[in-house]
């Protein structure tokens, strides 16, 4: 069960391990290392899922400790999970609790948003039962479809990213498009995240209720931070989707806080491009490095 | 495996049924008929979750085949079964098998969204491996982050639906804000999925990609069914949510197709305002009640 308000929790995690990186846990069989696959053969194993649960297992219980002072939270992406099926599913629940016995705070990026009584159910399901710390959500149904999470942002110290700004390509399509005040979609969505989390701003000023804006949209979240001062960041999109400590330098406030910064596989197979290292330190390493570059994008190196 | 383009196979499900009715799978404990939860003492389980996901089973199992001839398909809801942890995702996918062996097609109610190497592991997830016909999906990322999902349409057989305009309360505050062209948000994005949809229109002239329009908004639903004429719609909001077939009626196309209506609640819960039945047959006698309200709503008796 979660202590204390969640933005408080991640900003204090934030300072005591001078780092703004959060590691996303995206496993991939076809990107594991080597050594990993070779533990984990076909014929040991009745079905290919539970074959790659089992390197998916090995894999992330061999990262977590080695990056646990590194990062200040993990992002298990659900999808990679639920792609095993229910193997996936045990495992997706298992990674949370193990990474929070490491000291890792845990954003489940699962992007979820339904009808109210919907919601609710999966409200339970990632923050109570799979109890995360933080879940990522969708914002096309508006409050009644977010409520039962943010309900337990005021009430039982758990965090909620909503979508403002995504880093992929087509996000243009909808989240750019010109509404009749001459802003994009986007930024109604983000005046009504800062709207949500107006009733959950913790002691250090930050909200528990935060925004996702993509890393590779620069300027549009140099915008963004400027507009919500009381909403927290979590920007996707360093490393492998392009984004630069450069390019993220403005989504911090004068503080050098209010973002944390997501890469998931420029850290995990970190050993494509180290080949010299073992896999883990590779990992460690890649994720050492981002938090420097972050720390000194963000004015505080 | 599907076999066949899914929009030509839902319809072909509806002439054949005579039915428009897709049953919502949404199974809570607390609604659950009094002899289910009394075959399932928390006593026999080791977990409060083990239980309810027995409970369900066998719930779910009794149902299947009492309204496997009135209905065209069903709607697993997945936060329902996600609320029981991993226990409840096994189920989900059992259901799913369960389902179609009682030859209903399966529309898996997830409302994914993701960028798109996260959608294609979500896609995998639930039209791969849980083997669902059709998804339910969110637009917010715009096309990368659906054309894992439209690719299985096209190529196996499958089938999505993409929310355009939600049947809760809310649905207003992101939905309908007005765009600059003087429209609202929502038909931006029904354009688009005719425009997604156009790849994959099948021999009777809907294509496999279609669009979630709530039953509560008859108005705005009966201008998109203009709109849109190749956009198969699936139309939540009937029953406990407070639509009628008289709302509906309008959503269906001059031939009195077009669209499938889903009811959860209202029906696996018949029993409570039909005491004197037994729950399957209460959900049964529902469920017919609605078939013929739609068939006689869509023109067709």
């Amino acid at each position: 069960m979660a202590d204390g308000h969640f933005g408080d929790r991640l900003l204090e995690a934030v300072e005591c391990k001078r780092s703004h990186v959060v590691v996303g846990l995206d496993p991939e069989y076809g990107s594991l290392p080597a050594e990993i696959v070779a533990a984990h053969p076909a014929d040991h194993y009745a079905t290919e899922a539970v074959m790659k649960a089992a390197a998916y297992s090995e894999f992330l219980t061999a990262l977590l400790p080695a990056i646990a002072d590194l990062a200040c939270a993990v992002k298990p992406q659900i999808a990679y999970f639920e792609a095993l099926g229910v193997f996936g599913y045990a495992l997706y629940e298992d990674v949370i609790a193990l990474a929070q016995s490491h000291g890792l705070l845990v954003i489940a990026d699962v992007k979820r948003g339904d009808i109210g009584s919907t919601a609710e159910a999966y409200a339970k399901a990632h923050l109570d039962v799979a109890g995360a710390d933080a879940v990522t959500l969708n914002p096309y149904f508006g409050t009644d479809g977010l409520e039962p999470f943010f309900k337990r942002c005021r009430d039982v110290g758990k965090g909620a990213y909503v979508l403002v700004k995504t880093s992929n390509a087509s996000s243009a399509e909808i989240q750019d498009v010109s509404l009749s005040t001459g802003e994009p979609v986007y930024a109604r969505v983000a005046d009504l995240v800062e709207e949500w989390g107006r009733t959950a701003v913790g002691a250090r000023g930050y909200s528990s209720i935060g925004a996702v804006v993509g890393g590779t949209h620069p300027e549009q979240g140099a915008l963004l931070r400027k507009r919500l001062s009381t909403v927290p960041f979590l920007i996707p999109g360093y490393g492998a989707q392009g984004a630069t400590a450069g390019d993220i330098a403005a989504l911090f406030d004068a503080n050098g806080t209010g973002a944390v910064v997501n890469s998931a596989r420029a850290i995990l197979y970190a050993y494509k491009k180290a080949p010299q290292k073992h896999w883990v330190d590779a990992a460690r390493d890649e994720a050492a490095a981002m938090r420097a570059a972050l720390w000194q994008a963000a004015g505080r190196a």
